[in-house]
């Protein structure tokens, strides 16, 4: 690890978590140079949903390779980047009746984002945008400024604006945040203007595993209805099949105005994002919004290869089962060691515990990879132990997983 | 091109002014589903500076595919990062005596520019930071906040603040833009407030092909020294051995605070970033500026492989002389089609001709493309037909491509 | 009122709703030209609060002039300035045991405000400032900021930062309001930064007479306290008397670190105002704040002359006895008059009646101005009506404007 | 002076330089409670015009008291406003052929400029702003936001925005700012948005008596022009015939779209402030901005009683006699005390000498004081001693007030 120390720059986190160097992987497991084998409950922070190292992606990626196809093509026309616009209509749009243009907003989370402020603020021309409580959106200012985490927007150095928090479903022990939401909107003397959008993660994976109820989801969807207000989901860490459908927001019924998606869009783990906007609201003007790596081919040809996981349900109902395990399983261990005071969190395989006890969380995580489960917290104290495996995972690696966990949390316990 | 036109945003830029659909590339080289050939004069928006699909890269990434090694990794240590971290700091900072530490910033030039302002804001606490005139800095509010085109700017839909535009080098005629800096800065009372950090790219690729001269960016260094501001220099386009060195601004002799890398630093041309930051400053919380892509894998790959080519000064003596060459080339177009009204931009292989006569530029270009050469416009108002080969582009390919140039601007002029 | 129509600006407002050009004033009246005598529930919007031309200023304002005293002297050291200086520290600061220092930031309400939003950033390094829902603090952009009128805020011209709108107490049915703001302070993940300064009136004047309980006031300051905010009391309107005590802040026990106060300052309804800075927190340089109209000695006169009324307690039992009154003729004519659907609102002698109809609180004080009563609306939706009848009003006065607006309410609600 | 250093905020400044308590005032001449006689060469930093205590203002504001005329009134018709309105419409306006619409936004310098801004902002869309280093338009937060003074903007504790600082007329040797300024408006890729206002002051008061030449006024009014952006003249402290004409442009034979006055226009000293804006531009909604002293009937009265100097052009003769023969007098001591290396500023009666020399200026006026002149310090570092006697000073005022400043020189450089 010293060259990690003694050259990158302090900035570096994970490392310091997981002091190891990684080496191969394939499937739901990652070893190190040691030979050592992780159970991963992490998935690249949700960028590894099909799983590391997909044959038929690595023989996709190989094969254009060998053919000198185009690596990189900002927003040129190539193949994988039609092969990709035409399955993603076929298997995405189509069957679920959504008329969105698809937009290439350059390769990561925080540029789709800012993809989806601008053309909301353009649309409506209005400047301001509704986040919530704990939302997590990105690292650049745009993305920035509608995060909740206050040692990430403190580190702006500058002040966010255009940007207002509201409190997130269930964010206030029995108060209603729709009727806040609500009061503020129609006082016109509640000194928040009306919005351009309203951007959301259906659960909030870095602000806590927080998961909103389908009726909020719709209630808020109403609101914006209402107001005539675009409805942005960022389901960038919730979708791609996340927490048991495609779009984490299908249950709720809802058809958000702009969809941003990236980590497991790229289906093996390569950069990329795409931004989903009603065709009616694509007014942009050629170039407005732009970027160099809007055209990474070896993304689109893995991320069109994972698109036949969704041809059919089968995909879909599999993580509805495993995440109906898997909460059974918490609410076991939650029962088990009430020292822990947990609280269950959380849908389809994006769930967590929340411990209430200062530093219990990452102390079980820590001992966990010792063990050989990697497996991270979240939430705005590092409250939650956050699982987030591979959806390809099967019974024996989410068992294996749980078991090194409960070993952690007994052995955490202990101390 | 009916699938981009049905299914992609309107935001699309390139495919609409080279209406085709590419297939493959190699060296200088790019073929399109016709089996067209093309001599490539944008390498991929200076992406491509190692040319389309290198032997050599592709070997080590079909290798480390086939090996399953792992492909996306956060800021967790990999070998790739591991290889890429010490041959950075082996072949590139020690011989030019710089002590920077190397941050992975997530994998676009907008968000190394993003990283690169907080940092700044953060060490001196301060938040304004000086940009100029034609600055391209990135499509995040806090790059776009630095970047001048008003057209982009406008695309923000609020309004963009912390930066002070200040003129570029030879922007106003006769006037001495290092004069009116100092005077802002010594000024109390000029409205100006002294700045965490100026931020420039020594040849303004997207703001017309503006070349500083090395004395104007002595002087800008000597003004960050006297009033305690960061330099930070955009290197994302001139950088990775452009303008015939490695970073462009070394034959200015100066030593900037923090340094931006993208584009061509992943060697063929997939998605990464760096951010160099003198030791001194690299002063981040852990995780105070992440992002889910900052560890592709693949991209460490070839980048390691493209710092090859600085083990020796062959490499910076070869685009030196094929600059030389393009130069005297454009000099003597200028001279023989003086209807152009052309004026010699650039320097190294970042070169172009400013074309005073409206849409003139354009319309070489459109001619350009149908006779099998790519080329893009610059500047604000698309008056820079901008050359940008691929660095390894031999005489015969220069030849051609310059060859196609001369006929389509005969064939313009004669319309 | 031919002159108003063609040489003044379209921006006048009480000039349309009272047409008619006044002439003379004393006590709690006003004669316009043509000699119609008006009873005064509007109080010069809360300055008149000691009545039109009280004799005793009258007769100190005419003798300075005589005397050749200094009319005009921003901050330099003047005897009437002395006299205020030490009179309002003995009968006002000293009995409250309040040790508050001095401030003349300039002669208007939004000019006090503004330089306590400025102080308070200063002592806490911090930008923030936490405003309530409905909030009024003023029209120049700092006060604009914490004000929550969408018209007033959009009237701006450009978006209005560096504030956060908080529910007032009792804004939304049901919802603790404290609640809401402490979970927002308390999580660090809530995307409110700590702010310097929470900023609130007690009565809230302009955005509809809604009074704060007692306890909600102690709250706040608990939290102020709990994260070392400081506590901005903006008693413009509310103070000098017109909720029964001089603060109106006296019944709830806490201690602002600052006080703005203005309007009825100035005793006769000449131009002033104060800040009051807590001794530790008055850390100033001296010219930080300024303002050409800083020693306005003949304000200074006649709100020495004012001080004469706070000696003891009698013009405080006064205005009490007159606000109860004043609330059991209120709630007698919502009883009487159900079609109003009218809610009480405020105390002591800034009252008013919510009036749930649109445009009805509107035709009813157009029609008392017709019948002789000043009485203006207030709130988002110019819903209540408004008594501020000076302080010094007598029985007689209370009883004839109460006649008028009860005659004004039966002709209304006949139509 | 124990009271103001006991009670008084340390915010205050001018009784710190002039450490006496000011009783009476007449004409040209001060006096302290020790009967010591001041030359008057500041007029309440340019508010006292017409001198002190008038004699038929004085009379005019007695009987108007005695008569309970209605002291305060918002923007209620009163007559008072009548007889302003009719008579600036009568000798300032028509005679000078200006359509403007007459204003009344609170009676501080601040207030017109806030106002001013706000129509700007409304009329155009547009929220940029530029202004000119070392500008001076007040102390809140929309008025610093285009002031130059970094300790006064460093005082707002937040950054301030929409306002872009150009160079003032020789603000860099050599350089033509102007060139800068249409270089900036003209290039769509300068990085500065197109402003909706310009906003100067012909002669900067506190800026160091910078006076703009006519030709820079009639080319800042044809860029203005040409890009159809509002031009504001701030002629708080340069108007009211403080350099010659009632207007400080009129030699410049430009209309501007927007007028601020303030200070003098009150007559005699008491807060007043009017915004002139061109009846085509006069867009406001009733209220959108407001103020609670918008009614000063007293300064309406003196105000009214000022315009009649204004009836032919004799005062403005007079005013500029008195300012050449400052204007010699000045020359006179640059030349003969070399050792101040002083330079000549402003004009009619808004005259300086700045001094090279760090502490000098403040040196001689601190001397000055103390043999009976008030004089102040203006500019970036306190650099000029700056001459701005009430205008109706006679030969024997501006003689004697000069003969105690050279004595004062004297004295200092002794030293």
């Amino acid at each position: 690890m010293k060259t990690f120390e003694n050259l990158e720059s302090e900035v570096r986190s994970y490392s310091r978590g997981w002091p190891t160097v990684f080496e191969k992987s394939k499937g739901y497991k990652l070893w190190d140079t040691d030979g050592k084998e992780y159970v991963d409950f992490f998935a690249g922070a949700g960028t590894l949903n099909y799983g590391h190292n997909n044959d038929a992606m690595q023989e996709k990626l190989i094969e254009y390779i060998k053919n000198d196809g185009v690596i990189h093509s900002l927003d040129m026309a190539t193949i994988p980047r039609q092969d990709f616009l035409e399955r993603f209509n076929e298997v995405i749009l189509k069957p679920r009746n959504l008329d969105y243009k698809i937009m290439f907003p350059g390769p990561t989370g925080t540029n789709t984002v800012e993809s989806a402020l601008k053309i909301a603020r353009k649309i409506t021309g209005r400047e301001t945008v509704i986040s919530f409580t704990n939302a997590f959106h990105g690292m650049t200012i745009g993305s920035l400024s509608v995060t909740g985490n206050s040692f990430k927007r403190h580190g702006a150095g500058i002040p966010l604006h255009h940007a207002v928090s509201m409190p997130f479903d269930n964010y206030v022990e029995d108060h209603d945040s729709i009727a806040y939401l609500d009061r503020f909107l129609e006082d016109s003397g509640s000194g928040v203007a009306l919005p351009a959008a309203i951007i959301l993660e259906t659960v909030q994976g870095e602000g806590g595993i927080n998961a909103a109820r389908m009726e909020w989801l719709k209630k808020v969807e109403e609101l914006c209805r209402r107001w005539d207000i675009l409805l942005i989901v960022d389901d960038v860490q919730a979708g791609n099949g996340r927490t048991g459908t495609f779009f984490s927001f299908e249950p709720a019924e809802i058809k958000p105005d702009v969809v941003c998606l990236s980590k497991s869009i790229g289906g093996i783990g390569l950069p990329m994002a795409i931004t989903l906007i009603k065709s009616e609201y694509d007014q942009w003007g050629p170039g407005e919004h732009n970027g160099t790596f809007r055209g990474n081919n070896m993304a689109f040809i893995a991320a069109t290869e994972a698109l036949k996981n969704w041809e059919n349900d089968e995909f879909a109902h599999a993580i509805q089962e495993k995440g109906a395990f898997l909460k059974s399983e918490i609410n076991r261990l939650i029962d088990q060691y009430p020292e822990l005071n947990g609280e269950a969190k959380g849908r389809g395989l994006m769930q967590g515990i929340s411990i209430d006890k200062e530093g219990l969380a990452e102390d079980i995580c820590a001992e966990a990879f010792h063990r050989g489960l990697i497996v991270e917290t979240s939430g705005p104290d590092d409250e939650v132990v956050k699982f987030l495996p591979p959806l390809i995972i099967d019974q024996e690696g989410l068992e294996k997983g749980l078991k090194i966990l409960e070993d952690s949390i007994k052995h955490v316990l202990k101390q």
